[in-house]
């Protein structure tokens, strides 16, 4: 994590990044196998219910319908239409190597042990505006005992949805958040988190999201939210 | 935290909880003197600003305007008006040895290194219901680049408010939270979380909360909440 390691623009020249992975910052922490580890794949602590849906949604992505998105311990935080993979904007490029901290950690992405906090994968649905999280919520993200912290649903809740708005609308900060939270989301369980763009007016974003659970027989939450577009400056 | 303790119902003998510090739950993890550890306690990641408000409210909290409350690994679950201490509750001692999990963690607590994750101390003023957490954001709560995540001021509004609803009107559950992001707030700095019980209404709780910057100067979000009252079964 801590490595230090020379990126140059070359490395990170423009490729069809969702589809075929790319190159990003080179200090993201690196798996075994000298790329940066991206965390949205399965790993030993993610449940048979886990990978079940995870697979369900990868066999959804091989006509182009869904496409998964890979995760960093950064936010992806340049990401517009012009430039849908966050490794080629312009803006990144300039920011290599100087402002873009090696000492920070994504909210999500912060327990460094497999399973104890937030384990998700995020599929976008460019055509429907949507993005669906796989999200099994680990033992350290505790309320009430055995059950998920509502600072943590809206966690998971915000990142789905922020993703969204990001996919469509560009680079995007969240303005207003309301949740209602109907059953709380057992912890080790399995939920689909489902949100969507409904509607933009100038640089407003206005998005909706759901939880359910694995069987879609319970639903744990529902969210409206508005995000606001903020263009590169 | 791992170890495994005998705690008998003797050793959790009613206490002036929130004047005298209590016995909690003995697996709570230890720090070194033997006690369960306290993380609303002073630690070397606290910034000369964090400690100025801090000593502010413990100043205040002399004459019992204001009382600190102490903050441990597991949520206070089953604290009521009745048995203000969480400690003392017989419901508590039925779950001791038993159904209270050693593996989990509550959520805002989850990370071990001090200073990477929340920071934070609450002060309850009881005659106003209001609760204000003097609050840290660390490097691994990022969202946009050197700013905390939204989900992560979800989850300190959240616990204020919870925290603040749990002491007027016993075991709550968070039923909706409506915030509005006005400023981001930046990782390292610290801000005032000031939450308040607005009315009730039969098992309805109604909360708001504001989030300042430690010189007043900048409102970084603002919250409603409905909490509903859930009667020990």
């Amino acid at each position: 994590w801590g490595t230090s390691c020379s990126v140059t623009a070359a490395s990170l020249a423009p490729t069809p990044c969702l589809a075929h992975g790319a190159q990003p910052w080179a200090w993201l922490q690196f798996s075994q196998s000298g790329q940066p580890k991206d965390y949205a794949l399965p790993n030993a602590s993610w449940s048979q219910g886990m990978l079940n849906l995870y697979n369900e949604f990868v066999e959804k992505s091989k006509d182009g319908t869904w496409k998964r998105i890979p995760s960093y311990r950064l936010m992806l935080p340049l990401l517009t239409p012009e430039h849908p993979c966050p490794f080629t904007h312009p803006d990144l490029m300039k920011l290599e190597g100087e402002k873009m901290s090696k000492d920070t950690r994504l909210f999500l992405r912060s327990l460094d042990e497999e399973g104890l906090g937030f384990e998700y994968v995020m599929f976008l649905n460019p055509s429907e505006k949507r993005m669906v999280t796989v999200y099994q919520p680990g033992p350290y993200l505790e309320g009430h005992p055995g059950f998920a912290h509502g600072g943590s649903t809206a966690a998971i809740i915000d990142s789905t949805i922020g993703g969204c708005a990001i996919f469509v609308a560009g680079r995007v900060m969240t303005a207003n958040l309301s949740i209602d939270f109907k059953n709380p989301i057992p912890l080790g369980s399995v939920v689909l988190v489902d949100g969507k763009v409904n509607r933009m007016e100038g640089r407003k974003v206005f998005l909706s999201c759901q939880v359910w659970s694995a069987d879609g027989q319970t639903l744990h939450a529902e969210a409206t939210a508005l995000f606001i577009h903020k263009p590169v400056g």
